[in-house]
């Protein structure tokens, strides 16, 4: 841990790297590895190496799972899990993911060669599908490590049409053996994650690092504007009933609402999809869908009333039938204070300023969430962007990253929270 | 011109109707009637025949326009052409452009049946296409009625990749004849159209019929938002670029300056095509399509710097780039005012209050009007649907516009206008 701080940071992001081009890839022009593929395969091979060569003993679970364990000081110790998901979206970037298994690794690499034992063990994981990226399900495998799966999952197919079974048998894994790849209450005790934030709030804070408090609820509903469609050329201004002008009313009056909200909401229109697109055809219908996000439920339900309740009125005023309903609603993921308390401690003692911030994104903690506690770390990336090949971060917040996760597990080790989370996890 | 009135009106709208349906559409599940199809050619023979009973010589000129001819009180008397388009948009309506047509024959059946003959000649002229209804090109019959048309038209090809050339030797014509259908100015001294208004504007008004004071200006132009994509759950609303917000605040402004214009003007925005349309992304962004119409350019033209300027201050304010561009810019096309006077004043004797309004919409006018001095009455339709099969008209107001186009020959002949009508066209 008296490394040059710049050190620290380089490897784990020279890894990613060398990750984010073909062999890693399905693609040449572009960083695509989605799961059970061919890229996939490469993948773990080299990162099995890496973690072998930072002291773990390394096993593939049979959703194709790549887990490696340094031993606590006791054998069959419960762990401490750190993992992220090494699968990324077509045209994704590099740190998505593959950046917070490499910093699982970095951080068990540092413990390994102060020659330190904790009371638990550390597994790294790098789950093989978070994004999606293959199957019509997300998070498969992290759901999968969280709780036994079900054979019915084995019938999803993918785009080619091939199913999960025939994907899991040609990557050289036993398809009965899914459910196995549940882990008992007794053996993770907490889990952990590092990642990119994939927004812009550290940056424009001039931060390196944060510690996430919890995962934003989630609602996705969609708006349908019934109008009439009329002749551009004939139907004067005031005879109107605009589907397009009045969803651009609704679309300003969320914008409105969420900026007049507490700073974790965040509400977006990135569909807005008019059944015509003519010049000369004033729109009858547009639909538009909805991303409603707020650190708490209830945050989050009393913008989705102001909502409605506004694009009512917007209908009203136009002569235009509204028609609303509900797509998904994912419920918030607080992470467990005790650990977060512990994160922003081990922040604060890489000399930044301590900062929490809530996970606007969705991530492989909420999955874990119905196994064990769980904590994250944010690390500022440049710009906010992700899921694009643009995803940049700087080799000093990496070695910072790295410095606060070693810290928070050697925390995690004094603070005696481990027995309290073990028996959070039981229960 | 003593019938009662309903009778006068139901015949031409019989004749639509019949029309409207196999054989004389392609389809027949809806109407649909394009350019130099089998429809199109039935649709032609029962026409002839109804332009024969009315007491008209007829024939096809050398791009399948119909033209019968009421001759005058000399033979080669110059002829006042009464017309519209007989083909229809997919999935179009029964009187759009046919009824003009029956209007047309049965203003000559009236003039035939009291065996009065007028210094002019009238000729009846049902155009091929105006509709753009086969190949890409809309009034390709009437621009080759008012000038000859060169023979690069003829490559032009309609979506199963026939040119313009095969398709009229299947009808028959001789391709390399198109030139000859554009008439001597010499031979045709004015261009009348009665066609449904397409809008809502008359039964707004409570009014049958309206004199045409001329076709409006319009002008189609392109603005390109173009913000940051980003992802919708970690970006907080003041942080972002959002495109389909700030076109959506485009929508907005381009709709309060048309109402607040000229009662003519008209805006409209019936594209709006964000890049990406997913839910978790905001949207980097949109390509926004505009409208604008207006009785004369000097109002669109105002309107449209008003619209520029005020997009341009709204992506400033957001951080967005705009980018703009003209699409398509068509002038004017003012009616005769002497004309539309006698028009106004032939409404007027049917007992209705006279009216004039600007046609939002784009007619064969606009190509005759190179030819001769041009009219248009528009007559009252429901809600002003059209386009669509719930097109409808009233047999009262058809019967009403039977009497104010008689009327409105008459009184063209009375009032020695025809001289002076003559010689704007000889011009």
């Amino acid at each position: 841990m008296d490394a040059p701080t710049s050190d620290l940071g380089e490897r784990p992001i020279a890894r990613c790297n060398v990750l984010g081009a073909v062999p890693f890839s399905e693609d040449h022009d572009f960083l695509n590895r989605p799961y059970l593929t061919e890229s996939h395969r490469k993948t773990l091979d080299l990162v099995r190496m890496w973690m072998i060569a930072a002291g773990m003993g390394v096993r593939l679970d049979p959703l194709g799972n790549l887990i490696g364990r340094y031993e606590g000081s006791q054998v069959n110790a419960p762990a401490l899990l750190i993992g992220s998901h090494i699968d990324t979206v077509r045209d994704g970037g590099r740190y998505d993911g593959a950046l917070g298994v490499m910093l699982g690794i970095e951080c068990v690499d540092q413990l390994n060669r102060a020659g330190g034992r904790l009371p638990f063990a550390i597994e790294v994981i790098a789950f093989g599908d978070e994004e999606g990226s293959r199957f019509p399900a997300s998070m498969l495998c992290s759901r999968g490590v969280a709780q036994a799966l079900g054979p019915e999952v084995l019938d999803l197919e993918d785009a080619e049409g091939m199913s999960l079974r025939q994907a899991l048998m040609d990557f050289g894994l036993d398809p009965t053996e899914i459910a196995k790849a549940a882990r008992k209450p007794g053996e993770v005790f907490a889990y952990v994650e590092a990642h990119i934030e994939q927004g812009p709030v550290l940056e424009a804070m001039n931060l390196a690092l944060g510690a996430v408090t919890g995962i934003a609820a989630q609602l996705r509903m969609k708006a349908r504007f019934i109008g009439e469609a009329g002749h551009a050329g004939t139907s004067p201004m005031g005879l109107r009933k605009d589907a397009i002008a009045a969803a651009a009313a609704g679309v300003l009056a969320i914008e409105e609402i969420c900026s007049a909200g507490e700073p974790d909401l965040r509400g977006t229109v990135g569909r807005f999809m008019p059944k015509t697109s003519a010049y000369n055809v004033i729109a009858g219908e547009v639909e538009v869908g909805i991303d409603l996000r707020a650190a708490t439920r209830a945050v989050r339900d009393t913008a989705a009333e102001q909502i409605q309740a506004r694009l009512m009125d917007i209908c009203d005023a136009r002569g235009v039938d509204l028609e609303f309903s509900i797509v998904q609603d994912l419920q918030d993921t607080p992470c467990d204070e005790r650990m977060v308390r512990l994160m922003s401690d081990a922040i604060e003692a890489t000399g930044l300023e301590p900062f929490t911030l809530v996970s606007g994104a969705g991530h492989d903690g909420m999955a874990l969430k119905t196994l064990c506690p769980v904590a994250m770390l944010f690390i500022r990336c440049e710009r906010g962007v992700s899921h694009n090949a643009d995803e940049a971060v700087a080799a000093g917040d990496v070695a910072l990253a790295v410095r606060a996760l070693v810290d928070f597990v050697e925390r995690l080790a004094m603070d005696a929270g481990f027995d309290t989370l073990r028996e959070t996890a039981c229960a």
